[in-house]
C-alpha cells in the first residue's frame, strides 16, 4: 500500500512506508542520492544510500530525471534539514516511467511556459494555485447553498449579444450564425420566475483584443440572480459572499495562501461592510489623487488602482451614469441619469471583480432603454423582453469573475495563472 | 415580511402571513376568487372573499392573469380540500405586475413549448426537474469531495479534436481555426500529474446531426481522471458514485422524485456491485433477444434497450474491440484486440450514461495507436503525447453526461427536459 506524502510526514521515526510520485529535485553527495519526491499532497526527501539498497535501486536513483515517476519504499527518520522535518531512508527504488529530460528548468520565458502549460501545470506554483482555486469555488458554492440558491446550467451557444458586438465570438451553428455567450445573466434572469434565487457558474467568452494582466478570452463567470432583491440587498449579498470565501480560505487554508504568495493576515481585514463610494465622488477622488478622468467615462485599470491602492478591503463604486452601463440596469428614480448598480473593486489595484445591478423589471422602461441603446425588442432578444411581459418582479443580480477573484485572493501578478489553460488573443494552445 | 409558501404550509390555523409569487391557477365561485399562488417552494390556495377584502383587493383578484406576480396577506385556515391542507383567507391582495395573458395553456406542441422555453421554465414540471438536477450535481460534487478530488476548469476553445472530426463545431479564433471542446478528458489528464485525482464539470459540444431523445449539441460533462487507477478501480469508482447520488436523492428528495414522475422505490434497488458483461457476451445476448448486431459494431439505442429492459440497476459492458473505441484506451494485454474500457448503461433503455477506460500511458503504445487512427503526434495533439513523454503513470477516467444521468434518475422521456435551454440541430433560441 502506498501512502500519500502528507500522511508520511505525520509518521514517527522508524516507520516503513512506500510512496509514489514524481522526482521534484535531486542531487548526489558521494554515495548518497537525495531524491525529493512530490505527490499531490506534498514533497518528501528520500535518501538513497549506496550501501543500503540493491544495485538496481541505486542505478534507478542515479538515472531518474526530474519529473520521472517513481516508487520508493523506505524507513522514516527525523531530520531537521529535510522539508517537513522527516526523511525517507530508501530501501527500494522503482522507476515507473523514466521518460525524457524535462524541458522546464529555471529562468524560462513566460511565453515558453505557456507553450508547455500542460507540463508547467505540474509545478508547485501552479498546483498550489489550482488547489486554492478549487477551494475558492467550493466555498462560493457552499455560500449559495446556505442561502438556498439553485445552481443551473445556462446555454453557451446563443443568439443574444448581451454585452455588445465588439467582443463576440461568432460561430456557425448548423448553417446559422450564433455566438459564444458573453454572460449568462440574461438566462439566469429566466430562472428567477420559477426558483427565485439562482446562480450559474459557467464559461463566458469575450474576444478581447487587449492584452492586459486581467483579461481572458475565456473565463469562468459566477452569475447569481435574485427575485425580490433590490440593489441594497444585492450589495449586501455580494459583500457577505466575498467575506465568507475569504475568511474560509484564511481559516482553512492559510498555509496554501502563503504558498501562493499571499499573507493571510492581510486577508483577515476583509470584513463587511465594505466601503462605498458614489461614482461622482470616485471621479473627484481619482482626479484629486493625480489621475485624470471626466464624468461619463468608465474606470480603467489606472483609475481603479488609484481608488484602491490604500485599501485592505474591496470598494463598492455605485450609481454610474446610465449611458456607460448595460441596457438592463435600472435607473435610480431618486437620482435620474444614474443606475442602481455597483462595481466591486478589489484592494491594491487588483481591479473590478464584480459588476452588479438592480435590473429593469417593468416592460415600458425596458423598451425605452433598449430603444436608446439601438436594440431590437422583437429580434433575438424578444425572449428576454418577454420576461417583463408576464408577471415580472423586481430583481437584482451580479457577475463575478472567478479568475479575477482568485487573482486578488492569492495576490497573483497575472490573471493567466488563475486558470489552467489561459485563452488570450495570441493563444488557444495547448 | 413575506414568508415562503413551504413555511406557510407548516403554520397552524389562525396565523397572519404575507406571501408573494405568481398566479398558478384561478377560478371564481360566486363571491369567492380562488387564487392558487406558487413561489419557489410550493403552491398555496388563497380564498379571496368579496365581503372580507376591500374593493381594490377584490378587483385585483378579479383581473389577475395566470402568471401575474402578486402579494397576498391573509390568515391561515386548515382545509383538507386545499393543496397541502391549508388555505390562506385573504385580507389584502396587491398586484406586483399584471402583465399580459400568459401564452402557455394546455395541449401545446413540443415545438411551441421549446419556442417559449424561457416561459415554460416556470412550469412546475420543469421547475421540479431543475431542482432535482441541482441536487444531483451537488451530490456528485459531494461524492468527489469526499474522495479528495480537485475540481478544475478545462478550456472550452481548443485546437484538439479528441472524438473525431464529424461532430466538431468550428469557430474563428482571432483569425485562427479552433473548435469547441467535445470532451475535456485530454485536459483532465494533464492535471493528474500535479493533483492525482481530479474532475472537470463543463459544457461539451457535439454537432450531432441525429435527432434522438438522448442527444444534445451542448451538454454538461463530468470527467474525472485518476492517477494510479486501473480499470477495475475505475469501474468501482463509477458504481460507487452512481449509488451515492441515487441513494442520496432517494433519501433526501423522494417527494421531488415523485413529482418528476419517478417512483423512489425503483431507485432503492440501485446498489453496488452493478452487473458486468463482456462486449462479446453482450453481442450474443442482443442477438439472442431478437436484436441483430455483429461483433465489431457499436451498440445503438435499440441494442442498449434490449440489454437493459429487464434491469433495475445499470449494466457495465466492457472489453470493446479497440477499433470501435477512442484512440486513447489501453489494450488489455490479457485480451488482445480489446480495450480496458466500460460503457455504463442505465436500466430500462435509458442508455449509456458513462464511458470510461484505462488510458494508454506508455509513449510507444500511444504513438502506435495514434498511427493506426491516422492521428498526427506532432500536430495539435503534441501536448497530449508529451504527457507520456515525461514521467507518465498508469491512469484511468470516465465521462458522465449530466443530462443523461438526470434523464434516467428522473425517468424522463426526452433529454431536452434535463437541461434548461436544449441545443439541437434545429434550435439555439431562446
Amino acid at each position: 500500500m502506498f501512502k500519500h506524502i502528507s500522511d508520511v510526514l505525520k509518521e514517527k521515526e522508524g516507520e516503513k512506508v512506500s510512496i509514489r510520485g514524481w522526482v521534484y529535485r535531486e542531487r548526489t553527495s558521494g554515495n548518497i542520492h537525495f531524491l525529493v519526491i512530490r505527490d499531490a499532497t506534498g514533497v518528501l526527501q528520500c535518501a538513497v544510500k549506496k550501501d543500503k539498497v540493491d544495485e538496481k535501486s541505486w542505478a534507478t536513483a542515479e538515472q531518474a530525471y526530474i519529473e520521472s515517476s517513481i516508487e520508493i519504499t523506505g524507513t522514516t527518520k527525523k531530520d531537521a534539514r529535510a522539508p517537513g522535518g522527516l526523511e525517507l531512508q530508501a530501501e527500494r527504488v522503482v522507476l515507473v516511467s523514466k521518460g525524457e529530460p524535462f524541458p522546464i528548468s529555471k529562468d524560462l520565458s513566460d511565453e515558453f511556459l505557456l507553450d508547455v502549460r500542460h507540463l508547467w501545470l505540474r509545478s508547485q506554483k501552479i498546483t498550489n494555485i489550482m488547489k486554492a482555486r478549487h477551494h475558492i469555488v467550493n466555498y462560493l458554492r457552499e455560500f449559495f447553498d446556505k442561502e438556498d440558491f439553485y445552481e443551473l446550467a445556462p446555454p453557451i451557444i446563443t443568439k443574444s449579444q448581451c454585452e455588445g458586438g465588439a467582443t463576440l465570438f461568432e460561430m456557425d451553428y448548423f448553417g446559422e450564425k450564433a455566438y459564444l455567450t458573453q454572460s449568462s445573466q440574461l438566462y439566469a434572469e429566466v430562472f428567477i420566475f420559477g426558483l427565485e434565487k439562482v446562480y450559474v457558474l459557467a464559461p463566458s467568452f469575450r474576444a478581447e483584443k487587449s492584452r492586459t494582466v486581467r483579461h481572458l478570452a475565456e473565463y469562468w463567470h459566477l452569475e447569481p440572480e435574485m427575485a425580490w432583491y433590490d440593489q441594497e440587498m444585492n450589495m449586501r449579498l455580494q459583500e457577505n459572499m466575498v467575506e465568507y470565501v475569504v475568511q474560509k480560505m484564511v481559516k482553512e487554508h492559510s498555509e496554501l495562501l502563503e504558498a501562493c504568495g499571499r499573507n493571510p493576515e492581510e486577508l483577515k481585514k476583509v470584513r463587511v461592510p465594505f466601503p462605498r463610494m458614489d461614482y461622482e465622488d470616485a471621479i473627484a477622488k481619482v482626479n484629486e489623487l493625480g489621475g485624470k478622468i471626466e464624468y461619463g467615462q468608465d474606470f480603467g485599470a489606472d483609475e481603479e488602482a488609484i481608488l484602491t491602492k490604500e485599501l485592505d478591503v474591496p470598494l463598492f463604486v455605485h450609481h454610474f451614469p446610465k449611458e456607460i452601463k448595460a441596457f438592463y440596469m435600472r435607473e435610480d428614480p431618486k437620482k435620474p441619469g444614474t443606475v442602481l448598480n455597483d462595481d466591486l473593486l478589489a484592494p491594491r489595484g487588483h481591479g473590478e471583480i464584480i459588476g452588479g445591478s438592480e435590473r429593469i423589471w417593468e416592460l415600458d422602461e425596458l423598451l425605452t432603454r433598449m430603444k436608446e441603446f439601438g436594440l431590437d425588442p422583437n429580434g433575438d432578444m424578444k425572449w428576454y423582453v418577454d420576461l417583463r411581459r408576464y408577471g415580472s418582479v423586481p430583481h437584482s443580480g451580479f457577475g463575478l469573475g472567478i479568475e479575477r477573484l482568485t487573482k486578488w485572493i492569492l495576490n497573483l501578478d497575472h490573471i493567466r495563472d488563475a486558470i489552467p489553460f489561459p485563452r488570450t488573443i495570441t493563444r488557444c494552445y495547448p
